[in-house]
């Protein structure tokens, strides 16, 4: 790429005009150190008149530290993730600093090479909010170099990764969702679980088991389907299991984006939601509000999982002493709306 | 904040433990200069065991250059800007370069002291994506310090906003929309605006009323809201047009998330869409396909705009010259969809 000058003074030269050390003007911009007023003015003046902006790498390498929070996000069309990021925005601006987006989809490394990149030097501190295969050891890797590493959102019981983490209790999301449709008389229950088996959505997937389980309802995995977290796919999956098994009274899923795709699959098997089928789902994103029928789900605390990972950063990257590396959120509830409704007597 | 003690290892200690010039290190990791095998296996081998990784600050300060490219976001959670920001991040990447997203949502500054904290850091150009209003003078300012400025979207026939920009013709979209409803027989059409009257979406507004006035068909602004750009104002709007005009057979709306709305307001009020209403739109993000009934649109081209601007803003900061200023996107196509059909003969 070709050079191109630049046309930003240097601190040296707004100093030189200002008469004054390159240590005033820094004073002077950072509000410190003892400045008279009128130096302060003039020195603000040649400032403006310059367009001079101090130069963040070079206070950063001075300071041997990085300006910015870096939230790694692996999914940013999924719609949790702007709200997420969003949440960890304002966060991290009601502490002082800015956060950079690092948009991971379709990097073939899976960001590794972002994450090496923008660690410790574009940022001091690291959050991870993938909806995918996390590399548990790459983390550990830069976490190992100096700079500190937050995973954003850890689904308890899953074993905590040895990583810092915030984690909610994703087993008792799932046991919410399905005692919700077992009050409302639901017995004959099917799921569709946004992930693999025994991936990520393993735990809601369980924690709705042994709720059927703990009122000896019958779940077997004939009735469930594993797709992936999207629209698209929880529309085939809910396609695919309400045509092999009509006789269905509701569906819980694991994530309000299948959901909505399972919404829309019902309509268009004729099936009318609740009359017909009862949806209930997991995470309470903004769309789960404005479908027709609205969705019944169990909210997560996004808000809390935000602040919480924004604050665990910025203590480890603060060093502060005994950080607990779990800090466990309070527990997923019910939003009770339109997609759910007790079971017809007939 | 409390400093922190750095693990990782300085160039020069690289260097010393590989019995190389701190150069040859650099030439190593970058891939150039003339480095024996030997030498080569030594370095990469050092690197590895003392976990070492340029630093990128020091990399821009000694090139002059930041590494990243920069997208300011004004509103991350409307899905129109995570599907745009996935397009450009995939263009920047293709550039070998990453993109940095910086969220702008609620800066009481709008994002100016973001930009001037990015610009020419952290960054060594500037896209910017803003859906609300955009600080012309602050951009300028940002340019004149020598780091590259391009808006990304901009909607002619607005005139051409002095700062560099891709433009797609918005009067057209809006013409194409309106036509669409006129061949269909509908003659009492209704709009909704996202924006103010001459605000963002003025264009699409004028483009959709010259379309009724070339056939002769009367629109009046007692026919139109002017609401904002979210799923919930296009609702109220809705709800509040269609109580006022109930003998209203179509719908312009001026962007898909408050058309969105609109669908839901018209089944709100017992109105089959598009039987007893048809509403089109523009834009064409993902949820346009989802809803129920998935709604036509005439598609703007996002993925182009993005992968554009990329390549605007690196010939900027490549000193290209005769770099055209604004540039001209293929113009917008309708997408024919489930909530748009001909006008009932009853």
């Amino acid at each position: 790429m070709a050079k191109r000058e630049r046309l930003m003074a240097t601190i040296k030269e707004v100093a030189a005009l200002a008469g004054v050390t390159p240590t005033t003007v820094t004073n002077v911009l950072r509000n410190r150190g003892r400045v008279g007023d009128a130096t302060r003015e003039r020195v603000l003046e040649v400032v403006a008149a310059q367009g001079y902006r101090p130069n963040l790498n070079a206070r950063a390498l001075v300071e041997r530290r990085a300006p910015t929070l870096a939230l790694m996000l692996g999914c940013i069309t999924n719609p949790f993730y702007p709200e997420f990021t969003l949440q960890a925005n304002n966060a991290a601006r009601r502490h002082g600093r800015f956060l950079l987006v690092c948009n991971t989809d379709y990097e073939p490394d899976g960001g590794t090479r972002f994450l090496a990149d923008v660690a410790g030097s574009l940022s001091d501190g690291i959050l991870v909010a993938n909806n995918g295969e996390l590399r548990i050891d790459e983390l550990k890797a830069i976490q190992a170099t100096g700079t500190p590493v937050v995973i954003s959102i850890w689904e308890l019981p899953d074993n905590p990764p040895g990583v810092p983490c915030v984690a909610f209790d994703s087993h008792k999301a799932g046991f919410i969702a399905a005692n919700h449709l077992l009050e409302l008389g639901h017995r004959r229950v099917g799921a569709l679980v946004g992930s693999a088996k025994n991936g990520i959505h393993g735990g809601r997937y369980q924690g709705f088991r042994d709720a059927l389980r703990a009122q000896k309802v019958k779940h077997v995995l004939a009735d469930a389907r594993f797709c992936s977290d999207s629209f698209q796919s929880g529309f085939d999956a809910a396609l695919d299991l309400l045509s092999a098994r009509p006789d269905l009274t509701a569906l819980f899923v694991s994530n309000d984006l299948p959901a909505l795709g399972a919404l829309n699959a019902a309509a268009s098997l004729g099936l009318n939601v609740p009359d017909d089928l009862s949806i209930v789902s997991v995470t309470n994103i903004e769309l789960a509000s404005q479908s027709r029928p609205s969705l019944t789900t169990v909210a997560i605390p996004t808000a809390e999982i935000a602040e919480q990972s924004v604050e665990l950063l910025l203590k480890l990257i603060a060093n502060t002493p005994d950080v607990a590396p779990v800090i466990r959120t309070t527990d997923p509830v019910l939003v009770k709306r339109d997609s759910t409704a007790p079971i017809r007597k007939n």
